[in-house]
């Protein structure tokens, strides 16, 4: 893969669509993709890995079952596997995700959200 | 592990030791290490991994076989594996490495410089 310097916020603004998985680096089997974000998501967890929220621009939530995260820009969260949670973005936000190549965005809860797709932006 | 929200300047300011490796997050058994650094580190490769550099502050050159990559706050680049290259901080910067646990700083070149302490903070 060639290898090339990329600028979290030159990718941002090149996003013009809300929640369109946009991939910008792989590393080994780990895809950094930026999303941006205008919605409460649903309740889903993932039993096979790890996820990082990163937050590009903007500011979000997180819901878990006992309390909720807010993240603002640069700031990150790592939600273990098997743990529920909801994302939710009040306000347009950028965040990058960071999780292995394949990894449903619904997780367990599939349903008419699920998208794997990519682009490479 | 506990969840917990990083904010990434924060943990910078926090830093006071050049060149330490500090753990701030870990994603399955993939390390987030931010390092404040002012040096010219030496030739080397990771043959086992891919590796992330994302500067959080300041600016760094990653020096490859045939050309110089600049990294400028909020750029990242992903030196894949096998590729030999020197990391120079020409000024303080501080940097976040990810890359799977375990992974020495030296790669194959080994060294006195070598350092695969880990602290939280």
């Amino acid at each position: 893969m060639e290898i090339r310097v990329v600028n979290l916020k030159e990718k941002a603004d090149r996003i013009h669509d809300l929640h369109a998985y946009n991939l910008i680096a792989r590393m080994n089997n780990i895809d950094f993709k930026l999303v941006k974000a205008k919605r409460e998501f649903i309740w889903h967890r993932h039993d096979e890995t790890d996820e990082v929220f990163l937050v590009i621009e903007g500011q979000m939530k997180i819901a878990l079952q006992d309390r909720i995260l807010h993240l603002h820009e640069g700031e990150m969260t790592v939600i273990p596997r098997g743990v529920e949670h909801k994302p939710i973005c009040d306000t347009v936000c950028t965040v990058m995700l960071i999780e292995p190549s394949g990894t449903p965005n619904t997780g367990n809860a599939g349903g008419f959200l699920t998208d794997t797709n990519l682009e490479w932006i």
